[in-house]
């Protein structure tokens, strides 16, 4: 095992018990805070945010690879995930070592410490990654299915290359939002019951998916694809994903070519990214795969991770959050390894930033299916929300939390979470 | 008229008969050249290319809009675009009266003369846009029937949205690359007819499309529609696009989410962005619409360009290449208004840079098909060469050239060529 995944290291930041941010998981943001405006890049850990870009400056990197290279006094993750996996571990090793509550460097350097630390309330959390390309693969078979069967019936429900391949499709990268910001219905055509012709209409079926999205770190050329054997060298790690999507627009418009303005409004992500090498402590073996992939999608089944996700929604009546799905990243019937040597088969180049999403993540059983399309089997099994209000979709004023974390023996690393409120339309 | 338009205007420099690029086009593009390989902003007259670069380092935009700020010493068009309009039509009116033939300013300073024009067989053309993302329409009435025809029989050729709203899905932007790479052939899954399993193989129906793109320059906010009657505030100018297309990949992937690895593997574009504002004198109108769109759809007829485009392959037998499409933008039923309009209906933002691409252009007779899927009506009437050999699709080694402009009154703006030439698989 990683030194920095061992259960037993304690850093000197108090850590609470069910924080997702313990000195085992060390993820990566972009934030600013009121007091310093620069946005730059940060640690969480417990309720603190490890200002990356003050010890970047006080010289804490010398001595590792990065010697005097800028990257975390920087807008945008990008530059450091390009740099590779044996930069990477080498600072989280650095950052781990900083934290350790033996370790008297930083613990004891009350000036730094004054500056280097900051209350995660006390900072705003910044999209942190310049997204170039957005792909949302479709990789749930039981999402998949429920899909199928609510649209062509049993017998033809999963479409017959499912099987055989990692579905994907190209998503709208400029409107990935951070959690937090608000999500505006959206307008768009939808074709009313038994009418011939659509009409001009608010959104009646408003959705979240539940999803996690992984970044390429270093890219690749055109016309050379990564095999699925090299593809962890390109992932640099991973967030949660709220894939906000208009069902009702969807189905008008999705045919022949896929969802376009359904899904082109907003996406939400968690603004903590989890490194791969954090997730590595979680891996577990992925669901058998009949008939076998060809052979440039063989990978070892180890390739997934045992990642405990849920969704609550808050209406504006309710107090709290009520959990309406629990999921878990690892029912995904592709993994990621298969994933990017698939998107890359033909050559085509992937580039720091790039972010690729799972599509929908549904479990075997009702109370894990990752939309409310599939929890309310398209509207006809309301939600009972503990405020006495009922959902088929999304109401206005809703709040969707999507929330995440691996389980570990008396400590958790966890995503935080991706969270968005519907807004009514603009009138 | 604008009097950037005016065909009287005449340039010291020497304009061939047939050149795509007279005083009256200006189009933008990012070039180096062996002496100064500093990536700038150039425009194209006759067969040289005017350094942008060197005029704004010597001051000559000055006394513009544009004042001290640097926009043409740069990599990539992008901040040029994001200025808008006024911005634009007050630095086409300066270059145009920098180079007329009457005014002595550029044309009799030797020293400046010599620095700033450069023979354009001497440039290397960069990419001249970092494309945040692409997005690819499908608004050839023509095309889609003749494709919904091919695959659904006559009777449902086109979808029932098809005429409702201008049809799109996201594309891949990292893989869009200046007209001259050369494109290599992608492997992927492919099921053989009458085959229950797919195989992995070479495409063996690799094909282009013949089709046009413009660029957003002003972005738009999150939540914030643009309307079809300010549309072209957002569009700064437009470029020529072969998306190229696996057919056998995409057949065999493209359902139920649309084409993926059919067409992530490669893009080209033609090097020279010619603008809206020299595109206004070509104006035209574009077909009639029934039934009628949407009110948000709604948009002046006159709003789309009479731009004769040109498809024609060179074999490696073959001397020259041959011409086997003539096509023209107008064709298209739905325009440029209407397709930013549709895209940010929802709210999605755009940002300065951005690409929409058209679709395959194809017009109303067999001679104008966009692609070869089309006019060998799925290989069964393959094309005759004058080589003397046939192509149901792309062979190795082929060479794909689109080429378009607009005919003035004895001159003409054009968009010079996308080429690319088709290379084996990888060994």
């Amino acid at each position: 095992m990683n030194p920095t995944n061992d259960p037993g290291l304690r850093s000197f930041i108090e850590v609470p018990k069910d924080s997702h941010f313990p000195i085992q998981n060390l993820p990566y943001g972009v934030f600013r805070s009121k007091s310093n405006q620069y946005a730059r890049v940060g640690v969480a850990i417990g309720n603190q945010v490890l200002d990356l870009g003050a010890l970047e400056l006080a010289g804490l990197f010398k001595n590792t690879a990065l010697d005097d290279m800028v990257v975390f006094n920087r807008r945008y993750l990008n530059g450091f995930m390009a740099l590779g996996r044996p930069f990477w571990q080498e600072v989280r090793a650095r950052i781990s070592e900083l934290l350790r509550h033996d370790n008297p460097e930083l613990r004891d350097n009350q000036t730094l410490r004054k500056k280097a630390f900051i209350p995660m309330d006390k900072v705003e959390m910044l999209l942190p990654v310049n997204i170039g390309d957005y792909t949302d693969f479709y990789s749930s078979r039981e999402h998949a299915t429920n899909v199928g069967t609510m649209f062509r019936g049993k017998d033809n429900a999963l479409m017959p290359n499912w099987l055989h391949l990692p579905v994907a499709y190209h998503g709208r990268a400029s409107s990935i939002v951070i959690s937090g910001t608000d999500i505006r219905r959206p307008h768009g055509q939808v074709l009313p019951k038994d009418a011939a012709e659509p009409v001009f209409s608010p959104s009646h079926l408003l959705d979240f998916e539940l999803e996690m999205g992984f970044f390429v770190g270093p890219g690749s050329e055109l016309g050379y694809p990564i095999s699925a054997e090299n593809a962890m060298d390109h992932i640099f790690g991973m967030v949660l994903v709220n894939d906000w999507s208009a069902r009702d627009i969807q189905k008008w418009e999705y045919q022949p070519l896929g969802p376009f303005n359904a899904k082109n409004f907003a996406t939400t992500i968690s603004p903590w990214i989890v490194t791969m090498d954090a997730l590595d402590a979680f891996k577990v073996t992925g669901p058998v795969q009949a008939p076998p992939p060809l052979p440039y999608l063989k990978s070892n089944r180890e390739s997934t991770y045992d990642i405990k996700l849920d969704v609550s929604i808050q209406s504006e009546k309710m107090d709290a959050p009520y959990t309406v799905c629990r999921s878990n990243f690892k029912h995904l019937y592709w993994n990621i390894r298969q994933q990017l040597a698939h998107h890359t088969i033909t050559g085509c180049n992937v580039r720091p930033g790039d972010m690729m999403a799972s599509g929908t993540i549904s479990g075997p059983d009702k109370s894990s299916f990752g939309s409310m399309l599939e929890l309310t089997w398209r509207g006809t099994e309301p939600i009972q929300l503990p405020s006495g209000e009922e959902r088929k979709f999304l109401n206005d004023g809703d709040t969707v939390v999507i929330s995440g974390y691996c389980e570990g023996n008396e400590y958790r690393v966890g995503f935080g979470e991706a969270k968005g409120k519907l807004l009514p339309v603009k009138s």
